[in-house]
């Protein structure tokens, strides 16, 4: 039951929606909500690199790495290069942007791992780690059989686009709880910042269909294809 | 690239979860929360039929009903039915849900319509009645072409599948959105309410999560496919 339509004009949306979320959570962090600093006496800054490495990391790096089969015109072996360090980036910025919450919270006396975004998010780190390990080792290097990569492939599929959807939604409960907080603290409800940072969540929400939008669609093909002509 | 593996596993699961996710989000508005009350002078209970109407309709009833092709070994036009049935019951309760929700910020004086989760919950109901009545129209009465029926049905599987993961999402959103306002008004962060409600929570992703599982899977051979023998 295929959707039997072109994944292209799908990637370009992707993109475009890749470029406005990362645009929106820049101007949050930075004009909103004074800027980032790794170590400052204004903890507050330190926390603000947390939303803008797991917008660039986990979800517009690991979206593109997802769609890397679907938008590129090149040989298959490269586009597999290209997902696997795309999907590295997506890794390391989320283990980094990770990181800099515990940073916050440990400076500034906040407990941490109370919330559900906290419980998802290191949920969703680690099922990434473990489908990228896997991935490399099966596909890359070493690489399984034949057998198990025909078998494997539409469970790495499922599974990846399984926590991809994952961090997507964690995304989205991590801008509603932090926009609480700063509710709670006295921002408007309605205001300029609270209407940004949901409409920024809007836009991830939005990256994320057209990513598995893509992903579900076709391919073009590989530009392997044509080599015997 | 199929999966190659039998739904009806996973619909058991799915069953398992969605017993599990109704008693959870029971014991906490019943045990915690105070109980359920249409019209109160304690305006919380007002609230409390909210997330119970919503998991029972949206996320439970909706779930079922799409695996009800999965799950059921009966005649093809019966499961439509039962699918039709249960999404419209899904559909209601998730109506009737979410104006219990403007009813109790209406009687107690609070903003309507200011949050993610109230944005994507609009988002998702309205979606919700779009897809039900294409679904009814093409599908069921007066039913479209066999062209349109053909290229429709897996825009209808995908697009209902993203309306379901979007309701799941919203699910959770509510969650924590509703236990960091408890949390803010003094609820213990590590305490049993808090853990119950976390659980709940991750219960209900999981629920949809193999609420889609069963439904890229094999369905098993409709009862239809025997009568010829």
């Amino acid at each position: 039951m295929a959707l039997g339509v072109s994944a292209l004009p799908f990637t370009y949306v992707v993109h475009l929606l890749g470029i406005v979320a990362i645009i929106l959570v820049l101007v949050w962090n930075l004009y909103f909500r004074g800027g980032l600093a790794w170590n400052s006496s204004n903890k507050a800054l330190i926390f603000n690199i947390h939303p803008v490495l797991i917008i660039i990391g986990l979800i517009v790096s690991g979206g593109e790495a997802i769609i890397s089969y679907k938008a590129l015109p090149l040989k298959k072996e490269v586009k597999k290069l290209i997902h696997l360090v795309l999907h590295a980036i997506a890794l390391i910025l989320g283990i980094v942007g990770i990181y800099t919450a515990f940073k916050y919270h440990n400076e500034s006396g906040i407990a941490n791992l109370y919330s559900l975004h906290s419980w998802l998010g290191i949920g969703v780190i680690v099922l990434y780690g473990i489908q990228w390990i896997y991935g490399f080792v099966i596909f890359f290097f070493p690489g399984g059989t034949p057998d198990i990569r025909r078998y494997s492939l539409p469970w790495h599929v499922l599974f990846g686009l399984f926590v991809y959807v994952l961090a997507v939604g964690t995304a989205a409960l991590g801008f509603l709880e932090k926009l609480t907080f700063l509710e709670n603290s006295g921002l408007a409800k309605y205001g300029s910042e609270a209407l940004l940072v949901n409409f920024t969540a809007v836009i991830t929400v939005l990256f994320g269909a057209f990513v598995v939008l893509s992903a579900v669609s076709d391919a073009p093909p590989a530009a392997d294809d044509y080599e015997a002509i």
